[in-house]
């Protein structure tokens, strides 16, 4: 969810569009319930141990979910859309990591402060690695995206150049906290730093450079827009 | 999917059981098209645009599904589980990455060939960071099973230590080959390499510490079992 500034929007593949707040709030109540279905069906997918009459029957249900949802869709990803419609939003709903619309995504709800962002967050079943502990790849993808979101929050979005993950232990599923902020910025590299951790402390900390790709940084220097 | 000595099954946390090839066979018969169809459905979740209607008639479907999983399951996660019933199999089905009973996992079929590991798989919208791209965070995650499964593979299991991911270039979404092995190993820590490659060539690089748990080389020592 970097958000580049306005005459990156169309170079960056992002869609910019008039969506109002009405717009917008609307279509988070019309489809994060199915995501949020989806999520609880996620974890029992796992853990269920019904008969293979029940879970014939229950694909039957799933099936004609899809039936329905799939009358009418977008041909690609979600992609990232900016409104203009006075809502002044970005929307990265299909995002792995904080996209309300997607089930992969737990979601995070990362909080910008004035030192960085943070994210309280749980992980159930379908996020685990070693048993009952959170997968390592995981928390680096989590990472990744407080991270970046760090570098965006302080007007430095970029893409990640380099992600450097330290396990300090091992970490619970269940309760847990996300932090990143910026730690310094050296030319056209932002490094940021951030962390994971439980009720008893750090679990997993991360290193990243963000660099805002030559095309991009291009733009900026040019006076008109692009689109 | 690390696979420790027999010793340290239970004091990992692993479960062994008697599961037979085919109990094997039949849970992901029965399971593993429940967790295919909830993978169309991310997708769909992302893309559709239904009608509120729709879109709450759907979530019916998923809420009755949901009903009849959630009538007899298991209380926690998958954990790993290990065979001992003639099948010699491990079983990681709730894993994030490789878990065929996990809609959050692709999953990745990972090969164990002579010089290290290799995966070919397709990422769908459920996938996404920037538009049209795979998240980096998503990347990391699958780079670092991929660097895990490795170690494991040349007979020195572990927990990761660090994991350093390099972004060559953005990653298309779609179909891409993940590839890893160990490049040395210096006392208890295993130097694993890995990368991940659309048609064009490389686009991320890792590499990744994996350590031996000081418990669990401890138990290694010991000639007694533990369970």
């Amino acid at each position: 969810m970097a958000r580049p500034h306005p005459t990156l929007w169309h170079m960056s593949g992002y869609q910019v569009d008039d969506a109002t707040a009405e717009d917008i709030a609307e279509e988070v109540a019309t489809y994060r319930p199915v995501a949020d279905a989806l999520r609880v069906l996620a974890d029992l997918s796992i853990r269920t141990t019904v008969s293979a009459q029940e879970a014939e029957a229950a694909r039957g249900h799933l099936l004609a979910a899809a039936e329905i949802l799939s009358r009418q869709a977008e041909e690609g990803p979600y992609g990232v859309r900016h409104s203009t419609g006075g809502a002044g939003l970005t929307r990265a709903f299909g995002n792995s990591v904080v996209g309300v619309r997607n089930p992969v995504a737990p979601p995070l709800q990362i909080v910008r402060a004035e030192d960085g962002v943070h994210a309280d967050f749980s992980l159930s079943s379908q996020y685990e690695g070693p048993p009952n502990l959170v997968h390592g790849g995981v928390l680096s993808m989590i990472l990744d995206q407080l991270l970046g979101e760090a570098a965006a929050a302080a007007g430095k979005p970029g893409m990640t150049g380099t992600l450097t993950i330290r396990y300090r232990r091992a970490t619970p599923l269940g309760a847990l906290r996300g932090e990143a902020k910026v730690d310094r910025v050296e030319g056209i590299k932002t490094y940021a730093v951030g962390q994971i951790s439980d009720a008893e402390g750090v679990t997993v900390e991360a290193e990243g450079v963000f660099i805002l790709p030559k095309w991009a940084r291009e733009a900026r220097r040019a006076p008109e827009r692009f689109d």
